[in-house]
C-alpha cells in the first residue's frame, strides 16, 4: 500500500456566524471571523489516495487525473467564491474547516473510488497556524 | 546604511470590479476576482526600514515597536475585514494589490519617519505567486 | 472524528551533554550540539487534537481557545528561554527533540482533555530538516 | 513511542514511460513526464524512524548518525543522477514517486534496523504538490 | 511606480559541462553537476515588471495576462524538457542558471514590453539554495 | 550583470543587553531578547554576488565554491555557537541581526573580492518575522 498525495490551491471568502446568535454572542464566539462584511484565506488542500501501484505504469493512481477530478469536483465550486453563498455542497452549514474538510471528502468519495482507488484523507490548511484533517 | 524586514500576516475579503462596467466586461476584465459575493486571501505584509545602527542597542529601530506600529496602523484596520466595504483608506479604490500596497505605504509613511527611521518599502503577497512591491 | 491542528512559533537555547561523561565523550556522541556556551532554534510546535464538529459552531474546539492554552501552558514557560535552565518541566532532563515533546505532550494534556476534547499529537520542528512526533 | 524524521534534499533525472508502449501511448499516459530527452526534480526525502528516548542520550537515535545512513544509502546513489539509468536499486523499473519510494524504502531498512530502531515512513515530495508515503 | 510579480513553477533536465574540455576537467569545475547522464530541478521563476496602476482597474498589468504571456514564451518550451538538448533560446550554451535567467529575460522582454509595461527583473530559483536575478 | 544568491542555514544562542544598563532597563528595552540565560535561532543567510558569466563555464561564480567560502570564513565559525561568547568578529558587539550581518559582510568582503567578483549583499533572517540587509 503506498499512500498518494495532490496538492491544489484556491481562494475564498467567508465567515463564521450562527444565525440563531446575537451578533455580540457571535462576536464572543467566533471573534473577528464572524465579521458580517466576510473575510477571506488562501486555502491549501491536500487530497491523499491509496493503493498498489500498477505494474504497467508505477502509479496508485496518475497524479494528473487526480489533479483534473479534484479541480472539477471541488476547486471549480470554490476558487473564488463565497464559501457561505455560492456553494452548493456547504448549503445550511457553518463554513468551518471542520465542515469544510468534511464537505470536500463527500464530494470527492464517489468520484474518487469508482475510479478503484481508495481515498486516504483530506487535509485543508486555513492559514499558515490552522489546518484540519478528515479520514471518512 | 542597513534594512530591516518585519513580515505581518492577515485575512481580508475583497472584489475587483469598476462600478462603470457591466459584469460581462468586468468578468472579461478580473476574471473569476469579480465574483460579486467576494473571495479573499491570506496576506503577507514585508515592511522594510532603512537606517544607521544605534550604538547604545545595535538596531537601527526595535523590530517590537516597527510591529506595534504595522498592526496598530495597518492590521487592525484591514485583518478578517472586506477591504472594498471596512477599510478607510482604500475607500472608493479599487482593492487591486498594487493600489492596497500604496494604501498600506501612505498609512505607514508618516507613523515610521517620525521615529527617525527611513520607510523603504512595502511588499504585499496576495496569494503564493503574485506579490506587489512599493518604493514611495 | 475531525483533527485539528494549531501551529505556534518560539525561539530558546539549549544544549545537550550527559553531565555523567566528559567533554570528549559529549562531543563524540552529541557533536556541535554539547557546545557549553549553548545554541538554539526557531521551534516550530504543532497541537493536534481530535473531536466531533459541535452542530452549534462547527468546530471540534476553538482554534483561538487553543491558542490560548498552548501559549499559557507551553509557549510562555519556553519562549526567549533556556531550555536546560529556566523551563520547569524539562528540569534534570536531556533536552533532545524527543524528550521535550513528550514534556510538551504531558503539560497540554490535563489543560486539554479537560476541555472535552482529546489531545493527538505534538510535533516539534527543531531545524528545517529534522522534528519529532509524539502521540502519548 | 515517539518518531523521528530526518529531512534530506536531492536532484535527479528522470522519464516515466513504459518501453512496451508506443510513444503515442507513453504521451498519452504520462503526458510530459515521457519527454525522450528527460526532465528532473529537486526531490524531498522525509525518513521517519520511531523507538523510545535512550535515557543516556534522549535520543531514540541519533539524528547525525540516521543522516550519514541515508546520504550512504541513499543520497550518493541518486544526487545528481538519472534515476532511470545511474541507479542500481531502480534498474528496469518505472521511476514513479511510488515505485521511488518504495525502493528507498527497501535500501534503508536493513541499515536502519540493524541500529535496533524501527524505520516507520518514507515520504518523498517529487514537486511542491506531489508526495508520496511508504510505511513498509 | 509600483512593482509586480508573477511566479511560475517548472521542472527540467540539465547538464554543466564545457565540450572542449576532458570527463575530468568538467567533473572538477562543474562536480556532480557534469553528470552525462543529466540531473534535473523544480525551478521557480519570478518576473518582475514595474509601471504605474491604471486608474480603470487598479493594476499596472493583468496578472492573469502576464502569466500567459510568460507560459507562452517561456514554460511551455521548458517544461518538462531538457534544458541543454530541447530549448531552441538555450542552443549552443552552458545551462547555467545564470545563461538561463538571462535567456528568459530576452525571451520575455520583447513580448513584456510592447504591452506598454517594463520588464524589471527576472529571478530564477534552482534549488532551495541557489538563484540568480538578472535586471537587463 | 547578474546577481548570483546561496543561502545556508546555521543555529546559535545569543543575547540582546546594554551591559551599562540595569536589567529592568534591558528589559523595557530589548524584552524577552534580554533574558540573562540566553535564547537562540535557526539563522538563513543569503550571499548575494555580482559579475559576468565566464564564457567558459557560464558562471559568474562556481556556487559549490561559493558555499565553500561562506562555510570556512562565516558558518565554522557561528554555527551551534553562542554569538556574545564565542564569536570572534562580534566580540564587543551588540548582537543584534543589524549588527551581525554587518560583521558577516565584513568577514566575507575580502575572501570574496579576492576571487574577482563583487559581493553585493548579506541578508539575514532571524525569525521567520525578521530579516535585515546590508550592501556594505
Amino acid at each position: 500500500m503506498v499512500y498518494l498525495t495532490r496538492t491544489e490551491h484556491f481562494n475564498a471568502a467567508h465567515k463564521l456566524a450562527n444565525p440563531n446568535w446575537s451578533d455580540e454572542k457571535n462576536l464572543e464566539i467566533f471573534g473577528k471571523c464572524s465579521n458580517p462584511n466576510w473575510h477571506g484565506h488562501n486555502y491549501v488542500l491536500h487530497v491523499t489516495i491509496k493503493g498498489e501501484a500498477d505494474p504497467e505504469t508505477g502509479f496508485i493512481f496518475n497524479a494528473k487525473t487526480l489533479s483534473e477530478i479534484i479541480n472539477k469536483v471541488v476547486i471549480d465550486k470554490v476558487d473564488h467564491k463565497n464559501l457561505n453563498m455560492d456553494v452548493d455542497f456547504m448549503k445550511g452549514k457553518f463554513t468551518s474547516s471542520e465542515n469544510f474538510a468534511m464537505g470536500i471528502w463527500n464530494e470527492l468519495y464517489p468520484h474518487i473510488e469508482k475510479e478503484g482507488v481508495r481515498l486516504h484523507s483530506v487535509k485543508l490548511q486555513e492559514t499558515p497556524n490552522i489546518y484540519v484533517e478528515y479520514f471518512g
